[in-house]
């Protein structure tokens, strides 16, 4: 299940062989692997790069190892492990990232003062959540359908901060003026990232589909461990939707031909550009993609920052790191338009052999504002905040980038931010 | 065509009466009726109020007067009355609200500073460019489509305007200390707003509505003189959509009921809330409405203020000036949701007849994010800004309010604004 | 005693020629002709005009008219004038300017939504107090000093905002697009002032000063009536202070020497600017003094704008409209500095004849920081928050200026405002 | 020369016993010292603590450490070491303070994100510095008296970073929901800093002097290796002032006192406060000093953050950590006043042996504004910028703090701080 190309070994000599199902022998693994490999992300930094926020919107490396920590901490062992004691009661004022039903918590904004509690402290507490976590799932009498889901939505959970904590990193090496560089070019083999997008030579192809009534999404699954794969509440309910025919792009749109965009003057018409993202445009003084950079004043965009320090931008590569205004903006000026996310989802269900980069190389800001479904029910409790309650003024980003963690996304996964923001791994593919 | 309240005479004796044909004379009669409504609405205000705006998003009154000038001076007599001069070169600067094809403009925030040109100038132009399209009206050679549009656009335009106007001075109004009153309650019968919301007696009432492939839209229409109504741009083009069985309730929610959610913490307890209303409310303390008041710190809410003054609050009145937030929250608890816009269009078209206060009380927030219709296109130029750049981070409203002109609202006009406006005259339609 | 210019009659018929002391009659005359010519002050303006705020700092004109008016009701009347009855307990909260001690007030930001009271209600109230004050002098047994120092500071205060009045239109109107003429040109032998600086023909010429133990200051006189003239509190008590010999120079810096420092750079050279003053220079883009325009950006500063409208600049008039950081960093930029308070004051008492500009041309600034003299006390009561609660980061200006009525100005006075104001009357007089 | 306390050899083996001037050995023996001192004080710490940024105004330690290393490249060995290479260009751009000649800088607001270069990389620097340096004063022909002031420049800067190093850790540990603790109670003893305040129990008293002509100030030493003390620029010349006779408190306020203050609604009655000041407690919420707190919202304040974790507060030591405004509030409440600095300068130097806690104990707020001494220049280059840009807005503070480096305070010292900052060690004396 794990991707070979962790060479680290994940097998606990410690679980029983025997007297344990397989799927939740599966899910233990599955569970061990994801907590290591979050401690692996950490070690390419300094130390105090453990700390480092780089804007509101991020969290520091450090804090999303405790986060995930006190995720499995609050909604599975707390409930559901007798006796279970809270390693610092005032750790989960620190960590709670925005549940309001758990009580009162940090400021967003300032998690990097969180300076304490030490990451050696953090990293013994893992181990402790880890071995609890360990013990619960051994001793299980019977398929405890509630237990077995914490703890997939907990790994689910983890997949996604994994993704989050070396975005974020991205986003805080880029505001220091010394280039920094999470990994070397060198080793570019290394098991947690793949940047190496894919070179699109084919001139631009249009896949006709024709629409109709489709289904599109996917019910929660109660035997999720036998059926794959998981799905989030935010998937649920599937339903029918009427398409009128479209035509989407196999591929996406490249470094080459966002900079003919730009040269175009893209950036200084606001014919392209809904009211709100040209205001924010302006505010922000945007000019490229987030991450391009140029020489001097007077050359053209030359260079991007990479999690491998700064690299010359490839024509042929896809073009990363925009806001979902800018992806609007040059769709009206290629005379498209984006996706909505149920003509992703049908063309990903139906014709993903002619179609490239739906998965691993990045999001995909589709035109559908997120809502729910129709007929979607939010979680009682805590866990209703997951998903449910941000769907107001954000968008639907479908697929999964160079950053998600293998076996995460899905063709009804649905991922959401703000329209302008731009540190996601997000990309453009274009419809009519 | 134009309501007998307002006991003006409004028909022009210099329009001749044969050699026009009777279309384009219901027309001029529109336009001249409009221009002298807005006139009137200035009326029963003091001198120093006409320059008054209480926040960015509202504008003073006699901005609103310049404004709808401007839009007939600037897109229909500029390009299409031979000769003509504009009044002042500048005033496009002052006067253009959001047009950035036309050039550069006075920051929205600002207006109150624009004490000059002064209210007799205003005046002054405005008859001027009435008498200009006058006489571009009766001197048209055959149907010129795109002028009749433009002054059928302006008068549409014009109307926004005079619900703006209102809006905007009860915004302006109740941030002042004193209690002002545009209208005394004795003058309740008077030509420019009836704010006789009903009274709601029955107890709440659903309709059942099948669901299924259905028709939303409308196209925009070349013989609109001929077959009204005129629609605008955003509502086309008219197209399928498939809609799961629904309810909707047959009446908005009353004051008596939203005063219940209050009681029951309603304003408390962030499960009921978006993340981002919830952040917005505790911001900006919302406790209630945005007019409700209260005797005292510790009594309950029993007054309103409203364009005649600080009211009793009417328990079966239907609750208003509420937030898309507040709106959304508020279905949350009563254990409902909004309607999307397609099931609001659906039903208000098949059972108008079992269902109350579609139109003409107060609009209905709909669930669905203001965005284009599949298939829409922007038209080409300034004119192309109206609506089409607006289509991120606002929320659809539907129907018509007592602030509204007659005759403007209609079924499948769409009316948009951000999800934290309080100032509109919205209210609440259930569905489930 | 009042200025010729102003020809207006103020001779009020009904005060009887007998049985009041001289002294009191004149304080009434005095009284009634400063109340007089703050209405003459908004003779030119346009309604709309009337609640134009340019900035928070700044406070519309009619809310000038009320304050003054509250000041007499508040602090005269109410205390000592048997069954007064205020005008309306509201306006108190209204008008208000900054005294904690009278309770709550509106925020000054927000001045310019006070519409209401319309201007006639003001002039109304304005009348009725005028009334109640003649009658409480002109019925006063024996010198009842406490009365009699109430109206002349609310005289001398009215007199402050009569130059506040002007300053305040100047900055609301400077912000409109559109040219707006407070007075026209032709009518320059205007009563309400003159704006004739002087030309300075002249080179620099400093003047020789001993310095040694000097006093300063002025001790508050009970007999002000009789002995003239009337100082405020902040100007006492009389001191002695040590002065090292110093030079003044007997003129003020002009347009033409200014516009050398500009050309040399002097706004982008960060060693002539306090840190704070390069900051806020940066951030609100200064490079020419508050009024000063160009015609084209290419060109170079060629108008200033006015109370009579654009106006070439002259180049021997002296420069004004400056912050203090500005007139700071000139005089480090000319070898020079500014003059302590202590050193203008002794100038100006003992070389009066050799000194050119020291009053009704421009404020001055002095490198002094607002503090009290050694031995200030606070009066006891809302009257002693008129001075003393500013004394922390302002600096004091000497002199008055051409829009400082007449006899308002004096070699003590202290007028004080915080070093980045631009909007009143200053300008520079070098020392060293 | 260096307290006993710190336990750390400081006598480098490698300096030759012979041929060097003893001056130059004392020079270069304080220099060694003070900077091993700095590297002594980051010992406690975690690593991620080094990035810490509790507020703009502060910088993280690591930073601290930095900026003193290119303070000696920059000023000394750039210029005065032959074939110095610095050890990285861009360096200069990330620790430059506030010099603008120096060129552009790293906005303060964001040295948190600093992660890079890493401690390891900065203390090697540190030491290739060190080396260098003394290599420059070993070989220094004859005196060369420019050098050996910017050593003692430096040697004086890093004492004043020393203390703000300790300031900005106690500002960002008190920011973070854990008690962080800098040092353990026991270890009290410690080289770092003494946290030992003193208890005041005799009554208040004052201390009467005459005043008169009085001289103040320092003049800048060229002899300052010979002569000591060393004086920075801000203190000179000496010169005259004409004092009043005056009264001093001859001890600090007293927690127990200030207490009292704050039972006496201190902080609710604005009669005692600068307008300003005021302005900013409502904003910012005080109640009382910065780092004081309340066991719950019903207990009166019993406990203060120290670095020391959390301690009961001593009602007789001197009251902490408060801002100019709140002890400008406290004097008046107690019918006295601030004294100015030329008081506190005198008295200092004629009656130190009969007023306590002059140094070492708490700064103590002057009335005085910061502001140039009559005569004062300054010095040419980037080094004039050191104090002399300060001087607007900023009050002075007298004496030195428990946080103040041995031998760093002396009787015509100038510290500075505006009058809202509250993280500096300062204190009240009392005025009359």
């Amino acid at each position: 299940m794990q991707p070979k190309s962790l060479k680290v070994s994940h097998k606990d000599q410690n679980i029983p062989s025997i007297g344990i199902k397989k799927q939740i022998r599966d899910l233990l693994d599955r569970y061990l692997y994801v907590r290591k490999r979050t401690e692996e992300l950490i070690k390419p930094l300094e130390p105090e790069d453990l700390c480092i926020q780089g804007m509101a919107d991020a969290s520091p490396p450090k804090w999303h190892l405790a986060h995930t920590t006190w995720f499995f901490e609050t909604f599975l062992l707390k409930p559901h492990s007798n006796d279970y004691k809270v390693a610092n009661p005032k750790w989960s004022f620190l960590f709670n990232s925005y549940y309001d039903s758990i009580g009162d918590r940090h400021p967003r904004s300032q998690r990097s003062l969180l300076t304490r509690p030490g990451i050696d402290k953090i990293l013994f507490w893992r181990k402790s959540v880890d071995k609890e976590v360990k013990h619960l799932l051994i001793n299980l009498k019977g398929n405890d359908n509630e237990i077995l889901y914490l703890v997939e939505l907990g790994i689910q959970h983890e997949k996604q901060h994994q993704e989050l904590l070396l975005m974020d990193l991205l986003d805080g090496f880029s505001r220091q003026p010394l280039e920094v560089k999470y990994l070397e070019n060198s080793k570019n083999q290394n098991p947690v990232y793949q940047d190496n997008l894919p070179i699109i030579e084919q001139s631009i192809q249009w896949i006709k589909c024709k629409g109709g009534l489709v289904e599109i999404g996917a019910n929660q699954n109660q035997d999720f461990l036998e059926k794959k794969p998981f799905n989030f509440d935010n998937e649920s309910p599937s339903h029918l939707v009427w398409l009128q025919p479209f035509e989407l792009c196999t591929q996406l749109v490249t470094n080459k031909q966002y900079l003919e965009f730009i040269q175009d003057k893209g950036y200084q018409r606001s014919e392209f550009w809904m009211s709100e993202g040209w205001t924010i445009k302006e505010e922000r003084n945007w000019k490229a993609p987030r991450y391009w950079k140029k020489q001097t004043v007077s050359t053209t965009w030359n260079w991007e920052f990479t999690l491998k320090g700064i690299q010359p931008i490839e024509p042929l590569n896809p073009v990363r790191h925009i806001s979902w205004f800018e992806a609007d903006a040059y769709a009206r000026w290629a005379n498209a338009r984006l996706p909505t996310e149920a003509e992703w989802e049908v063309a990903a269900k139906t014709a993903s052999n002619k179609i490239s980069q739906m998965h691993s190389e990045l999001w995909q800001w589709t035109s559908s504002p997120y809502r729910p479904y129709p007929g979607f029910k939010l979680a009682s409790g805590a866990i209703g905040e997951y998903n449910g309650k941000f769907m107001s003024s954000q968008f639907v980003l479908r697929g999964s980038s160079y950053l998600t963690p293998s076996n995460h996304g899905t063709n009804t996964y649905r991922n959401f931010f703000h329209p302008a923001s731009r540190w996601i791994a997000a990309g453009i593919r274009l419809a009519r």
